[in-house]
């Protein structure tokens, strides 16, 4: 055994992104991932640009070492096969609004009565249950429902979405965590479960010491910009060309900061002696700082504050981190040679193991491409009686 | 067996945020979490605001279902009992600034040796390898570094931080899934693993079409605002007494919503009968949209555009969110007893699983409250030599 979850597979019905975002952690520590795909269209992100000669670089990022198959679920031959492939999986996870399933006939309810050691994972806006349930939602809705806007964006400016659909994401990786944690109770119990997954619930997961400091103050906290909000100096400052994000997090490193920025004197003003002081000095101390900031470049502040031990480093556009000597280092940035486009970057594993390889297997399936293979391993088709099944409409 | 992990026993070295987290997680799903704490201080997030009855919030949200054991990782007698317990632990789990854990005498290449069967996790803020390793990190660095703050703002405007630490969460989340992944394994091989994740590896993991649109196009993409890169209308709009997120993803939705809003005439509008022509006239569309939502307010929108069928949402501060009837129906703000200040209000657990009960099951503890509990159950030691080794300042 190479990979550590090479012994399970999934039945992948996701489309977009938190859904497929779950199973692509799966596939790439090593889960069989089967994506299950509208006949024609296949998953709608297939549609959504940057492109590279037709085909999209977004659906590929999300869907390397994942296999398609496809699937008109309307259909009663396919409904069939879904099936009995059922019986034959670990995992089914789907991204659907809640009841899409139901009226499919294929329920929760349906499939563990196929396979009981089944886990079936959804993640939705508002999950199975409760007022909200069959209401539509997309990433933004849940940023804004779920409190993070309120908490993000320049001091006394607007509520900030936040750039990367991290609403999608987080309800992904909560999922993930919610098969293998499944799968591990399964392996005593023998008896699969339903793992119900909101990205609402997920994002009030996150708010991390908003809802604290909420219920001890009263007050719903509002955004900070770039600042944090008990730390100085702890924020981004200006350099001759550009900016450089500082963190001197206790006494010591501000230490080392003050003289670093040739204003030694301010380590013993008693106005900036401890952090609880240098919050309360801030109008004081921040011009103070700012004025050295701007003496030198942002290269050569990014040198100096290593070599002086203060933590810092510089606001990386995306050009910056994936071309970044550690990005680099750790495998992070991955060429994939895709059948179609030839050789592609993809974001790397961010998760390594001792003795797994964290090389991406291979890329994002066109779509239908392992119809025979799957048909074939799972259930003994022939060739013929696939190449029947296309003609039929059930492919 | 009730909990999905309760077979599962974690040594947890971890302090403040993504280490914390990542425990967190484990035991809301049944994990023995040991948390091992310094004697004296404990995990530097005790000291950190907001504060009830001198206990801190912050330290309660995040270490809730966890048991508190102190060791003097100095004293060599406590080295002595940390390697005992390792050999009962299934996971142990630190997020120190790399080699620390050999400094100590206690790195991987040790435990394993006591244990063979442990899965030893790290996660670090730029991993256990490369040319960045021994740097020390924050969120904040993490943020400015791994490119999220670079297209997170306003249109035209200032990077901007994530309000929640989300570089921290990511890494905990990341890291829970490779520790679940490890388990897995080693049920075949019986051998443990080291999971190795850094927080900057996340970022990179987690920046989404980003890291696509740049390969295409050679561009670093910047901040959009809260409006969403190619889907139009989807972005919030200005009510009579507030704003309002509305994502009409397709022409269907865009439909309803024009008529919702009394301008039917614009779904024939040849310049707005695509989403791709959406985009190319925003500027003449967004004005006609604009002069319509400003009618009514926030509440009556709210209501009004769930009635249509359109994906919306409320920007909702931390108050809104937790007491969001929907947030309240998933049981995702519980109300924990707590030993010293009674009732606690505490985010709940998002990941819902069929048979599994929701509940927090205990209070974060107090700093060496079942010290006397884990010598005895994993080592057998006595009342009286538990108070020994009080004295002697092992504990």
């Amino acid at each position: 055994m190479h990979y550590p979850l090479e012994n399970i597979k999934v039945l992948d019905m996701t489309r977009v992104l938190a859904g497929p975002y779950c199973t692509m952690v799966l596939a790439d520590l090593g889960a069989e991932v089967i994506k299950l795909e509208s006949p024609g269209t296949g998953d709608d992100s297939r549609a959504f640009g940057p492109y590279i000669e037709d085909e999209s670089a977004y659906f590929m990022s999300l869907n390397r070492n994942k296999e398609s198959f496809t699937l008109n679920l309307k259909n009663d031959k396919a409904k069939e096969i879904f099936k009995e492939l059922i019986k034959k999986v670990d995992v089914v996870v789907e991204n659907f609004k809640p009841g899409t399933m139901e009226k499919l006939g294929l329920g929760y309810d349906v499939l563990k009565e196929l396979n009981p050691q089944l886990i079936y994972a959804a993640s939705s806006g508002f999950g199975h249950t409760g007022p909200y349930s069959d209401r539509p939602a997309y990433d933004g809705v849940i940023q804004a429902m779920g409190g993070i806007m309120s908490i993000t964006g320049q001091k006394g400016g607007e509520p900030t979405r936040v750039g990367p659909s991290v609403a999608d994401i987080f309800s992904g990786l909560f999922t993930a965590i919610g098969i293998l944690s499944s799968i591990n109770k399964r392996s005593f119990t023998g008896v699969g479960a339903k793992v119900d997954v909101s990205m609402l619930d997920c994002q009030v997961g996150i708010l991390e010491n908003a809802i604290a400091r909420y219920f001890v103050t009263g007050n719903s906290p509002k955004p900070e910009g770039n600042k944090h909000a008990s730390i100085v100096p702890f924020e981004p400052f200006d350099t001759s060309d550009g900016k450089i994000m500082v963190a001197a997090g206790n006494d010591k490193l501000f230490g080392y900061f003050c003289n670093l920025i040739g204003t030694p004197e301010l380590i013993k003003d008693e106005r900036f002696a401890t952090n609880p002081m240098r919050n309360k000095n801030y109008d004081a101390l921040r011009p103070l700082i700012a004025e050295q900031m701007l003496k030198r470049s942002t290269a050569e502040w990014k040198v100096a504050l290593i070599e002086a031990g203060v933590p810092s480093g510089p606001i990386n556009n995306v050009e910056m981190v994936v071309t970044d000597e550690q990005v680099l280092f750790r495998n992070m940035i991955q060429e994939v040679h895709h059948p179609k486009i030839g050789m592609s970057h993809l974001p790397g594993i961010p998760i390594k193991i001792s003795g797994v390889d964290d090389n991406i297997r291979f890329a994002a399936p066109m779509l239908g491409q392992h119809n025979e293979k799957i048909l074939s391993e799972y259930l003994g088709y022939s060739k013929e009686e696939v190449d029947k099944l296309k003609e039929g409409g059930v492919l």
